[in-house]
């Protein structure tokens, strides 16, 4: 059936790709509602949305009983219906669901919305029968959607299998897709949304995820003409590398993504565990992914909305340099700290944009950015229109945030309130750059302000300052990360033969791998140890070399700076008494012999490691106490360019003391970013066996870095 | 005439203090309105709000030409009313304003709102009328509000001297003071609140604060009955002292003060300097006086709003482990991260709890905190009256926050979304534990939802998610501050005679103060350093003493580690030559000799400085690069006790390295801080001439604290 009519499904701008299998489901044109009750609020709800929507399918009410159900006959099962149906929607108890299920084979329905709950978010017991009926659609080629979801409504083509009632009336044209791993969120987010004036062309509820889940749905949005931005909210991921390749996508595309997760607290992922079953993974991984793939991570429903907001409208914005207007100074102030707060610039206005300001402001305005046109603008609206262009004429200024609210009644929008918004409007229009009217204070839009916006054409946000100055430095960090784009994709590495197990061996496999490597000679015997320290030509650093040995220095199993041949042959000695007396059982593999490095530098941790759901990444430190007791790395999935180990550097705490400090030399950022990078090209080419992977120190200096050190941890192989 | 009816001024609970001579002004019971005319906006609205506030008084318009204004008869001059009068607001041109203030002189007003601009605001032209005006009123003991401000609302007892039209209905039983220097912003702040269902006891507009300032409102507002919580919006400071003092004694009061202060950027510091001609001062000091005493600082109009309107209800929370419920598993998630974010505890819950909450929750419910209640809460309310108290009686539990909407329109409140918050309601009272509900999203308060929540007695903000546990973060973070109380006042130290100019000199005066000094003995001979260095018993340290050398180890002027006789005199004689080759003109006292310290430790930064706008305060950091390259310091005004130099401590950012670090024992904090302490005090002796004091490092080890280095720098003495 998939294939029969499948042009049906490729709208205008589609092309090509094959993508989610989505089509069907989020274009049906005929559903069935299996378990439709008047008895049931859900079944109520999702029968009147076709109707509310405008949906231009057929409906069909299925029930066991059969009789009239919402006013039509309903049909005793989908197999009676008699005709073919794209998708329907089961809301029958769990018990009924296989039959429910058998049901929908023989009727040849590929599309199911299961609304029923009982599943694995409550626990072994659910998640058995989820995995039953997941095999069952799988056996049948048929897409799912949930269980434990509340539907979707796909707005722009008016197809509501949605089992509450949705804010109405339907803001048209909207842009902004949101896709919500909990119902209720996904209610929260589009009632939050319409209250604002804002208008969806998608919500999805993605329940349990036992077939399709958010990063299918992702991808299907990508290519959708109708969605501009993709809102999440996100538990968990149930298929990590098809997200984040959707994300690079959608960022190719120019569609920002813009996400809650939520699990950055324990107290969440308790929540989560209860709520839908959900694995809450590690979430500086989660952020790190985000960073390094486009999505904006936010903290809540307003803030989501706001930014999705102000993307859909402005689109990526290339000077991001801000100039900020008000009718109040204190407003001023409170718009540039908060600004500042978002990295935000808030340039200074050139001279002759302040003589040209002077000619139009009120004898005492100040013409400033951030500009107070004062309190003569409640007499003299037009202040606005006057002195916007002339503001935003000013060579510094890239776009403009001017603080007013819509006002509410048409009473306001008849008076001098509404004379305020349509004088800012006529300002912007005169500006010819990106602009966009925030209100004051965080506040809704009414039928009548949605109007006056609707007739300004004015980009606006009830959002208030804190929120809408949120949304514009999300809006900015996402514009960078598009001009920037994404680093090319690199083959994978050759994977490598080796396992190298020893320090030794690591060191080695690192070397053969392209890493600058400390150059290390294996010494089995004192005399061989004087030999290797003699070819070094300096004084050396001796080490034990034992599998069983992770904290040498705990042993006694390292010496610094060694000279002489007496120091050092007595040093093997002692390294070697030292960890018999301490570790008698350990297999000792003799005495790595290195130069001693004494050139000022600094030491970076440099650690590989395998995350459960988004696989290897690496995580670069300043060494010592840096990492140990104060945890400050950067973190990036593998693979990892030398410009995106340059962006790591530039957010840790302590990265000024990369540029050198009390007379110590800055290092080379470039030469121990391309070390780190290589790191990870080696890591990645020992496959998925490999546990964990640390460089520690991979010591940096103003000329070069070299790995000191390393350690590498497989996994047992798997069977 | 201040004191023949001072009695009519005294109100129930005030008692005896003398305080900010302000009762007559926020309690006038006549009012003259000079430069009335119906021609001016302010005017108009001015007069209006007599009547919308139902103020109890007498009013006058005063113009100049007579005749009818705003339906009275109007006095040519105050002079001309004839009979006394409590206030006057002045809305004449700047350039009117001396004739005016004769005519109040004349008619024996000493109470004066000056709405007129072109005052310090424009800079120093108009900084010179305003010391006239200032030296006006001072002459006649006339309290002056103003200029550049829109006045006053005494909403309490009906009394307002206010130029714009405010929120209308007025809200009864308001216990919130808003006070601003920002007039736009009193009146933003007073219509979100309003738009929210949050009444306020007070607005006050404070302008260019030329008489009348912040500090001296929120002084008379401790006293107020009325007022429960204060709150700021401050662009400087006009009289630091009395503004510290006055939140001393308001958190004694139990009264919160929540303060927005802008300046945290360079560009708002730009605008509050066009905006009000005011100082921004240093916002890390100011950061710091709000943590010393108790004052919230906030981000904006909505934090400030929802802060304390939640303080007004709940006062102090004891038990501050909250228990967070909802209907909605998301909402449970993002909740929860929040909770966490802003620093609050969400407790597991104990068995006997689940137990009764599974008796209690659908089969498919999971009792945990937080408490998703599940959807079936849609069908039957009563399930929120069953659980809450359940859940609440769980003895880790303190304190709840419940997520729900006040619903807008009244047929929503007659239907189950009413039904819900009642339900809500009446599960809250029987927990018998601080409870209030929050809605999901933020969303302001309608008529409507204002009668649903007086019927129900809920305790409600419509915050939204994040703002909510911002606000229930900052009210943990003031009772925890109110339970702690503020340090005891310590008498200032007795003033000291000495002005110590060399580093041998300010550690001896150190020691003479109580502070643990490393013992340093000055040789001007290398044979007196050998015999000092001898009486050490262990190797020493030599630095030289001269008053025009900073850095000493930059001129080559310290040596370490010296051991033995020889080593030491020619240690001298090396400081001295490398001394004298590198700076020539430097006056030499002679050399420093002391022990040299090996025992593990952690140098310790501490620096004494006078802020311009607070006096002295204290700067405590981890040496070397923790201060000099990441600027990781906690600030505190001085006198400071051993006890907030402690959590001056646990604000550092490299905290975690005082309690030890790969094999080094941590320090002995106790000790440490009481060094800290008696280094202050002993700052403050020196007087208002000390600029800055300097001990780095002062040395902490597991077993006590040493100041190894110190620098005292004097301003010129003042004439």
């Amino acid at each position: 059936m998939e294939g029969t009519d499948a042009g049906r499904n490729c709208r205008g701008g589609r092309q090509g790709r094959a993508v989610s299998g989505l089509e069907r489901l989020f274009r049906a044109r005929s559903v069935a509602l299996v378990g439709a009750t008047e008895r049931s609020i859900w079944s109520t709800a999702a029968f009147a949305n076709f109707a509310r929507l405008g949906f231009p399918g057929r409906v069909f009410p299925v029930s066991r009983k059969g009789g009239m159900v919402h006013g039509l006959p309903a049909a005793a099962s989908c197999a009676a219906i008699g005709e073919p149906v794209d998708a329907a929607l089961l809301m029958v108890p769990e018990g009924a669901i296989a039959e429910a299920f058998a049901d929908l084979n023989a009727a040849g329905i590929r599309n199911a919305v299961v609304l029923t709950s009982g599943f694995a978010e409550i626990g072994v017991e659910g998640a058995a029968k989820q995995e039953a009926l997941l095999a069952a659609a799988r056996a049948e080629g048929v897409t799912l959607l949930g269980p434990n979801c509340l539907g979707f409504i796909n707005y722009a083509d008016r197809v509501p299998i949605w089992t509450t009632q949705p804010p109405l009336p339907v803001l048209r044209g909207g842009r902004i897709a949101v896709v919500s791993q909990s119902g209720a969120t996904a209610g929260f987010l589009a009632g939050f949304a319409h209250r604002q004036g804002i208008g969806l062309s998608y919500q999805v509820s993605t329940g349990n995820e036992a077939d399709v889940n958010v990063a299918r749905v992702v991808d299907f949005l990508v290519e959708d003409e109708a969605t501009r931005v993709i809102g999440l909210f996100l538990e968990t991921v149930h298929d990590a590398p098809l997200l984040a390749e959707a994300a690079r996508r959608a960022l190719a595309a120019g569609k920002p993504i813009v996400a809650i997760k939520i699990g950055a607290s324990e107290t969440a992922a308790r929540a989560a565990e209860a709520h839908t079953g959900s694995l809450v993974g590690n979430d500086r991984v989660f952020d790190a992914v985000c960073r390094q793939v486009g999505i904006l991570r936010v903290q809540g429903i307003e803030e989501l909305v706001f930014t999705a907001a102000l993307l859909a409208r402005l689109g990526p914005v290339r000077d991001r340099r801000l100039g900020l207007v008000s009718i109040s100074g204190g407003v001023c102030e409170m718009a540039a700290d908060q600004a500042e707060a978002n990295g935000v610039a808030v340039p200074r206005l050139a001279e002759p944009t302040r003589d040209a300001l002077r000619a139009v402001l009120p004898a005492f305005g100040t013409p400033n950015n951030p500009l107070d046109v004062t309190g003569g603008a409640m007499l003299d609206p037009a202040l606005f229109a006057r002195s916007l262009p002339a503001f935003a004429a000013d060579p510094a200024i890239g776009m403009v945030a001017c603080f007013m609210d819509v006002p509410d009644t048409p009473e306001e929008i008849a008076g001098y309130r509404g004379e305020l918004v349509r004088q800012i409007a006529a300002g912007f229009r005169a500006t010819g750059k990106p602009c966009v009217m925030l209100s004051v204070m965080s506040r809704p839009v009414t039928e009548a302000g949605r109007a006056l916006i609707e007739e300004t054409g004015i980009a606006y946000l009830g959002s208030g300052i804190p929120w809408g100055l949120a949304a514009i430095g999300r809006a900015c960090a996402w514009s960078a990360w598009r001009e920037r784009g994404l680093p090319p994709r690199v083959a994978p590495p050759a994977p490598a033969a080796a396992r190298p197990g020893s320090e030794h061996a690591a060191l080695a496999y690192l070397a053969s791998r392209g890493v600058p490597v400390v150059p290390v000679t294996l010494a089995q015997s004192a005399e061989a140890a004087v030999a290797a320290a003699a070819a070094l030509g300096g004084p050396a650093v001796l080490k034990i070399a034992s599998p069983d040995i992770a904290h040498k220095s705990d042993v006694g199993g390292v010496l610094l700076n060694l000279a002489g041949e007496a120091a050092v042959a007595a040093g093997f000695d002692r390294i070697i008494g030292a960890t018999q007396a301490v570790k008698p059982q350990a297999r000792i593999d003799g005495v790595l012999v290195a130069p001693m490095r004494s050139e000022p530098g600094v030491e970076l941790f440099v650690g590989v490691l395998r995350d459960p759901l988004w696989g290897p990444a690496i995580a670069v430190g300043l060494g010592g106490i840096w990492v140990e007791a104060l945890r400050d790395t950067a973190i990036r999935l593998l693979p990892v360019t030398q410009a995106q180990v340059l962006e790591m550097f530039a957010e840790l705490r302590g990265a000024t003391l990369l540029d050198g400090y009390r007379g110590m030399p800055g290092i080379d950022r470039d030469a121990a970013a391309a070390a780190v990078a290589c790191i990870g090209d080696a890591a990645l080419a020992l496959g998925p066996t490999l546990a964990s992977l640390e460089v520690n120190p991979l010591r940096a200096t103003a000329t070069g870095a070299e790995a000191l050190d390393a350690l590498a941890i497989f996994a047992e192989e798997e069977a």
